[in-house]
């Protein structure tokens, strides 16, 4: 690790450069970034080095362009994880079956393991239970109409995971969450028969959450992933 | 997200065909990609853009260029997370101490919950069990001299969580690790005065594991952040 972080290193000295005035300047996300000229005098480098440099540094979301308005610094979100995951996830032996098993395996384990602070501050009042309620509902509603509510589901996740006040739980429960949308149309599984289970389930998280109720949590937290687990099998067998 | 991916596609189209031609060709990490001159033949596309890609691909760690040596399908590791969550840890309002934090709330998630998994494999003889004792005399080693042992203890955790099978997991916990080391020099944290009991405390986890007692694994795992976690306390009271 030491030396493929050297050589990295080595590869982006104007890359680090830029890292280093985001810090002396006191840039935040979001914050405008100098012009391209500007950059080239201060940090003594050419255009083209410049513009290599913040392709990676945008790569890595540390940097964003928005084309027209300028670059600014970026939200360093976990994207490139999910870029680098979903393809690996599609490159592998076992294709994207075994990606999609690994991601439910280690979103099962943050769910349980994170259960009770998320129960903690939901209960506390920190999550946004009238946002919630409504996204519960919406799922229950899809899911009676037989329609998948993929993006529901993970703003559900996400929100409750926020009141943990731990950022990085929540963004890799929602890195995760876009690695599964990316993989379930590769692999063509069919919805499974019992989804209004995970829809009705997440009804029962919430509740359990306000309520403090930690087992009844962990209880509703593997309900709701029943139907997905029972479809993964099947479809593993069948393969 | 949706307009997010769009916008990513939309920016890096030659970055999209190679990773198509590695699918097509059914490349895997390690094999060699065609030279530039090839590329840029085949994707009808200029040397310029295939060069931009490839730094793009690089900086994913989807491809990997070897001076020299050419260009490879590269290992997919999370790699760039690890880049951007130490850039925002730095970042952050309340610095690097935050995102070490919550590095480690997610590291202890992590283990407990794949506590089950961990211990089942490992009694089931699917861990390097020799390697692992190894390690953990390492650590005691290093902890009676005073010396810190973060290269051993990383080995330790990924090696123990290989046993698993979940890539991803195993991965993970290497990637949080190399946060936490790229972190702790900056927060000049002074090794903690019990740090002996971190070192005695991963011989506990491993003989629990190998003797498939869950609950004497978890509460090793328990004890083994306890000086991590004490240190992290004080230092944050302090500041």
């Amino acid at each position: 690790m030491a030396d493929r972080n050297a050589s990295r290193m080595r590869r982006s000295t104007t890359a680090d450069q830029i890292k280093q005035l985001i810090l002396t300047r006191d840039l935040k996300p979001g914050d405008l970034l100098p012009t391209e000229a500007e950059l080239c005098e201060t940090l003594g480098v050419s255009r083209s080095s410049v513009r290599e440099a913040m392709r990676t540094l945008a790569t890595l979301d540390i940097v964003e362009v928005r084309y027209g308005h300028g670059t600014f610094v970026g939200g360093m979100s976990l994207d490139p994880m999910v870029e680098a995951l979903v393809f690996r996830g599609v490159l592998s032996p076992d294709g994207s079956m075994e990606a999609l098993r690994e991601v439910v395996e280690v979103r099962v384990a943050l769910d349980l393991a994170l259960a009770e602070l998320v129960v903690e501050r939901t209960h506390a009042g920190e999550a946004d239970a009238d946002a919630l309620r409504a996204l519960v509902a919406e799922m229950v509603q899809r899911a009676e109409r037989g329609e998948s509510f993929l993006e529901a589901d993970r703003a559900f996740h996400t929100k409750l995971f926020a009141a943990t006040g731990n950022r990085l739980a929540e963004q890799l429960v929602g890195a995760f969450w876009d690695v599964h949308t990316a993989v379930i149309p590769l692999l063509e599984i069919p919805m499974p028969d019992d989804i209004r289970q995970t829809a009705v389930a997440h009804g029962e998280m919430l509740d359990a959450a306000l309520a403090g109720d930690v087992e009844a949590y962990r209880r509703a937290v593997v309900a709701h992933y029943g139907p997905l687990q029972r479809s993964l099998a099947a479809e593993a067998s069948r393969r």
